[in-house]
Formats: C-alpha cells, structure tokens, sequence
C-alpha cells in the first residue's frame, strides 16, 4: 500500500521509517533532489505545482498527505479529485492564512489576542489605534519560523514595520505577555475517532523550536481538556483526518490559539519513543482508517532541537535513556539537521539527563 | 556513513530502520532481486559468493556486516582485507557448524548435552551407543529453522535417521528434557565493552520460534548472570562486535548450550518497542565504535511471528499496546512475514493483550 507525500523532509522521512514495518511504502514529491526522505525512499523532483510531476506522484497510490503546510492548495484540490487527500485541502487553505486560522480559532471557541486585518499602511495605522502596543505585525501567508514578523512597540514604527513585511497582506495582534508555550497534539480518524497526546511546552528562540517537554510540567487534568476540546473542536470543523497540532499561549490558566500545522509537528518528535504511539504512526493510521493508538507518554521526555550544528554521536549516545534522530541533511545555518530525545521515569532524571545532552552540543 | 550488509532480509531491513535517525545509510547484497531490505535501501542483486557483487557492496562503505551466518566464510575473509567485517569472520565459521559451536561452548565453560561427532553410519552407530536413546542426529552444516534434524529414538532407526539427514556429516546429541527454552542477546563493543538484554523465553514449533517473552518470566539474577557469564565467555573467545544470540535450555536451574546466532535474533525483535535500545541499534552502534545503549527493558513485552500468514492490521492495531511489523515479503507457508510486539506495564496485563493479539490471528 502506496502512501504519496508531498514534501520530502525530515517529517516525511520520519513518517516512512514510521510505515514501513506497517508494510508501507512510500514515494515523495519534492524540488530538491537531495530532499532528506529521498534517502529513505523514492523521490519526484519537481514543483508543488507542476501537474506532471503530481501525477507521477499519485501513481498508484490509496492516499495523498504532506508534511509541511504550504503545499499550493490548487495542488491538493487537483490531487483531491483523483485519490483521497488527507488531512483536507481546506486545512492548508486555512493555515496558509493567519487571518482565516485565527477566524477559525475564534469560532471554533478558541480565544485569541485582540487582532485586526491589515492591508495597508492606512489599516496598520487605524489598527494600531485598535489593538495598542506592544502588537506584532505578521504577514497572512508562508509565514513560518518566526519570518514575516515585526514587533511594533511604538505607533511611531508603523512605518517601519510594514517596510519589514514587504508590505504584504497581515495581521495585526496585540502583543501577548504570556507565561509559556504549549502545543496540543490531535489525532482523528477516518471515522471521526480522535485522541490527544499529553501537552507540550515548547521553548523558541528567534521564532525556532529549540526544546520540547513532554508530558508538560504542571498541567492540570482541566488544561489538558481545554487544549483538547480546542484541538477537537478545530478538526471537527476542518473535517480533519490525521494529526493536528495547535500552539497554544497560557496565560493564567488560560490558553489562547496561536497557530495550528495540518501534519505532523516538531513539538511532536518526542513520541516516537516518549509515547506509545509516535505521531507519526498515528498520522498514517488516520489517513488509511485503521485504529488510532494509544497517545499516552511512556516516561517524561525532552526533545532538543539540532539547528544549523550536528553533534559528536558518541556523545550523545553515552547519555542514559538519550536517543539521536539525524536527518541526513547538510549543515547549515539556522537549519534544522536532527533532534536529541531524551527519556527517563521522572522529571528530576529527565533534568539531570537533558544536562548532560545539552552539555554534549556545546 | 555507508554500512554494508550481505543479507536483504528482515533482519536486515530492521537494521536499516534502526540506523537511518543515526544518520546512516545502507546498502545490501541477496541473490533475491525483491529481498525485503531492497524496498527500505540500495540493493545489489548477486550470489553472496560473488567477488564483483562483494566489490560493489562494499564500495564506500565503513563496516560489513551481515544478517544470517550462512554468508559463505571466504567471502567474509576476502571484505575482511578490504573493511572491517564485524561481526569477525571467524564467528561465522564456528555458527556454520555444528561441531565447532559445541566445541566452543565447551571450551568456554557452557555445558552441553552428551554429544558425538558422527561422520558414517558406523560413527552412528557407535555414537548411539556412547549418548544412548533419545537422540537428535543434527548435520553440522546448513541447519536452522528445525531442518536437518532426525529424532532417534531406537537404535534401530539408525539407518532411517542417516539417510533423513542425507548423509551428511553431524553431531549426535542426547535429547535433552529441559524445562524450556531461553535466549540471551548480548552485544560487544569494538572497545571490548559488553551489556546484556534480559534472559527470553521461547517457545518454537516445528524448529521454527513462534512467540517469546521477555523479560522471561521467573528468571532469578543468579540465572540472568549465568547466563551473561556463558554469552560474554563466547563472544570474548571470539573477539567478538555486535549483537550475538545465544540459544539455551533451562533444565532443573541449569542452563546447555543449543546454538549460538552471530547477528541479530528473532528472539530479540521485543527490543524495539520493549527495551531502551533495540537489538538492531545496540548491532549498529557496536560494530561502529559507538557507545552501547541501554539493554534495560521498558515494561514487559511478548513477540507474536507471523509465519505464513498476514494478519488484518485494523484488528491487530486496535489492542493497546500491539506494535505491527511487517516485513514486506510475500506469503508463502513457513515464512516469516512479520511479528507482532505486545507491551504492557506488568505481566497480568501483558497476557490479557498477548490473549487479543492471538485470537485477532486466528
């Protein structure tokens, strides 16, 4: 059974080391031919877009995914119409656009900062008014990673600040002082089924994932089940299949959505040998109706971000209950090249492990 | 980092699997133009005799190792001069004959059944009368999976038995009524450094291993020490890297000898979900000088094979704690084509599941 991926990542790599002992098999679209998951599985080179490289794509296979959010939507729909493809076009469309994400967010229920649409610099100046500083000014679209942002602190910036956007299509959303971020992820099946894995606290830095804690400190059994009926509520009304994830703000026990990715997500790494069942897996049981499995966390894990540095692997693999995940791809700056796992059976061993792991990439 | 393995089975693929987030790659030798490893690596199509496809095999690459022990021993030698061949090629030697692993795990210190070396029908004959009835007439070379083997239980059968074995040359043995079957998996580094997984239990059918549990149930330290005494003696003999299997009947708190595995084992595929390093890791990291990983085990875990037949992954991925593994293959009688692993936190549980995994096979 031939799952077609869109993207050739470390996403997709791991979701083909994830099928394979499911008998899977898989097969790739990417434009570089050196793509990672190439290296595990077979590639078409090509454009998102281009039909032809699409079509040699689909051949033969039960479902179509992606593993990264900005596969061109008329791509998907395209696909659509020849096989299923799972999670749903209509989820890229609404997480390509910050605006429609956060419109979604509020009507699934899900709070979020003050924010107005911006198209030019008369609406960023009006909304400036409206929303107050501290406010962060982010492009609608192929915004990832912490690019097409600005922090805006003085109305005076405003100038400024579109210039940094290019001036294209934004948002504008009050600046939020917050305690931590979190990220929920969900899973649904084909038959609606759903299952959330603990929540995670995620730590960034210049807008990059750096750590993940899994299952996240201090969280109450009622944080847990507002971050899952947040993440249900968004996939009910996607109609989704697959893993979601949805980051989240907590403010005083609060949480308010700040973006959500139709795959599978960094925060997530952690459950190939934290949880019982990896994102990964759970994503392809999703998207080929079989059962979902259990998300619970096996132990207390860390996740540690390799960007733009591999590390010495025998340093790393002399440290208790710390697994390495390189991804095969060359070193370069600001890039994401592997991640370290580090697991134990209680926070003050995960602690005292992730030391020494982080001691060993120095 | 290329590693090179002759063998495109199983054994082999999971090893790809394990290696593939350690940033390796692979590439493998079988005369099967679809071996299952060929679907997850390069492979080269050729006899494993074959000096051009050796040559091609190895070009690039780090290590050799290899998958079963019947790799022809010259082939082994003739890599050795070119790359480090790890497991070392005189392992395969001795797993290649019958006679020479007893002799080892005598010399060693491990006991073994009364047994004779039987070369004619008058060496038969005599051995007969030397290890008494009961007997086990085993060729020397070529043996596995239960084949190769006549049960004599009447001198008179003598002439019967040795022409059921073609002839060949053997070892007679005495039957042994031994409680149960055991394995232990332990895995050397290249500094010498040793670790050891949790004594298996298993349980085969028609020469062919149906299931085993690990950790075995009822297994006292002293047990598991005599056992990690008997696996180091023979892979220090042997000046041995890698992981190696060795075969054991408990009888009355005493532990023989049956075979040694110079490779990953059957026996020990629990590892992947059921320990903190799996077997094929811990074979990886050994044979390239990284530091071994943890052979503790996480929770309990049974191992279910799929032989000759598949299995509908809907049911079985429907029981907490069931982990699929498919191999890729085709369905023939008597081939492995998967297993499955069931983990629990305790063995009560364990045995509810295993119960689901069986019936869901039926």
């Amino acid at each position: 059974m031939l799952v077609a991926v869109v993207g050739g990542g470390q996403l997709g790599r791991m979701l083909a080391l994830a099928g394979y002992p499911l008998g899977l098999s898989f097969r790739f679209l990417d434009p570089e031919p050196d793509a990672c998951a190439g290296k595990v599985a077979p590639l078409v080179v090509g454009p998102y877009d281009d039909l032809g490289s699409l079509a040699r794509l689909l051949e033969g296979a039960e479902v179509l995914t992606y593993e990264f959010e900005n596969v061109p939507v008329e791509a998907a729909r395209w696909a659509a119409e020849r096989i299923p493809v799972l999670p749903p076009p209509e989820a890229l469309a609404v997480a390509q656009d910050r605006l429609a994400e956060k419109t979604l967010f509020r009507e699934a229920g899900i709070p979020v900062p003050p924010l107005v649409r911006v198209d030019d610099l008369a609406s960023l100046r009006a909304g400036l008014e409206q929303v107050g500083v501290p406010a962060v000014l982010k492009t609608r679209r192929l915004g990832y990673d912490g690019k097409g942002q600005a922090l805006i602190r003085d109305p005076a910036d405003a100038d400024g600040a579109w210039r940094r956007v290019g001036g294209a299509p934004c948002i504008l959303e009050a600046h939020v002082a917050f305690q931590r971020e979190l990220s929920v992820l969900g899973v649904r099946g084909r038959d609606g089924t759903t299952a959330f894995y603990p929540l995670i606290e995620n730590l960034h830095g210049d807008g990059i994932l750096l750590r993940s804690l899994a299952p996240a400190p201090g969280v109450t059994p009622e944080l847990q089940a507002l971050a899952e009926g947040y993440a249900r509520a968004v996939m009910e009304r996607l109609g989704y299949v697959g893993v979601l994830a949805l980051e989240l703000f907590e403010r005083d026990g609060e949480l308010l959505g700040n973006e959500l990715a139709p795959r599978v997500h960094n925060s997530g790494h952690w459950t190939i040998e934290g949880a019982e069942t990896s994102q990964f897996e759970n994503h392809l049981r999703a998207i080929l109706g079989l059962p979902l499995g259990s998300t619970a966390s096996r132990g207390t894990s860390a996740m540690v971000n390799l960007i733009g540095r591999d590390v010495e692997p025998g340093r790393v693999l002399s440290i208790p209950g710390a697994h390495l995940h390189r991804y095969g791809k060359g070193i370069r700056p600001g890039r994401k090249v592997g991640h370290v796992t580090v697991v134990a059976d209680d926070r003050a061993e995960l602690e005292r492990r992730l030391a020494l792991v982080e001691a060993g990439m120095g």
